[in-house]
């Protein structure tokens, strides 16, 4: 499956439950941030050694996978509405980002 | 170009730069909890109509689409770093929203 | 009781647990955002009507008292191992804004 | 000087400016979220050696108190919006907690 055949398949999940008058901007802007909410609470007790392991056990996995599905979800309903393409502008983003951070160039703990 | 290419970029951009070191999972949720914290800032003030036409200009969509990008490409080397892949786990989701809401039973705002 | 109490009796609660080695300043951020992701979800769905008496019905209310409770504690609790005062941080805070906004001002949309 | 003092000055900022307006729930809720984005921002990428120590230096100090001011006013203008005593909703909140984590009870990882 592709992006964008998962962003039409959540419009239509969205219109046959008649779920897009409360797909507002905002709405999602604070759907995706509250999702990244309980993303960050899977991870907040966990030492740096815990959370590489995040998704060694299933249980754990699931959990986070689930947490990454919401995420997603709510980032691709949002660019939908506002007529984004989240791959394009994500890939225009890495080629401003290869111009901003040249490879081999040392930064310090403040400027990374 | 797919979100597993976009991965695939994302994560030789971050070995290019040695970056791979300040990737870990915890880093990784806190940098995509901070660009969506700056892509709620563009939308915090607006009214819902101004927030409805963000990308009504030009200057102010290209904003956005920065912010959907910063949020996209965390996500997605989040999701490479824990070994997940965010389109099978955003579509097994919505299989799974599908069983809890079915269209056409009414919910209360609190329920919503 | 004071905030300058609330914090002692946090400490006290943490170290009664023996939680003060979980309670990194990069724990404590990440759970601030957690909390802050709760009290989003509250609200995401609310219209701007609903949402001005969330406090109106004493369920409802005690649910955003809850989470704006641990919204202030996470908080108090990363000021207190941080030793930052956030008080005399905010009040400087409000005598800088005073600087930058000076009333009677009229500002856009945009720079709100 | 106490919160309810904070409450009030923050309240007469907003008065002055005739910001009342921009002042909803959704609205503050919003700004929260996005300050604890930018709190979190400062934090991201330190090591815990580093973010223990990240207000040793004047200039980290002065902007780890900068954010932590942000999200302080910012939660006290949503309290004081919305009719809520954030320092009696965290100290009945502490109470519930003691009964939730009695001392000397041990937690694992997935638990805390």
């Amino acid at each position: 499956m592709t992006l964008e055949e998962l962003m039409v398949k959540q419009r239509e999940f969205a219109r046959a439950r008649d779920w897009e008058r409360w797909h507002t901007p905002k709405n999602l802007v604070m759907a995706l941030s509250a999702e990244v909410g309980e993303l960050t609470e899977l991870f907040q007790w966990l030492t740096p050694q815990e959370a590489g392991a995040a998704c060694a056990e299933p249980a754990a996995r699931a959990k986070v996978e689930d947490e990454i599905a919401d995420v997603l979800l709510y980032l691709v309903r949002l660019a939908d509405v506002l007529g984004v393409d989240p791959i394009a502008a994500a890939d225009a983003k890495i080629g401003r980002n290869e111009g901003r951070f040249p490879p081999g160039v040392g930064r310090t703990a403040l400027e990374r």
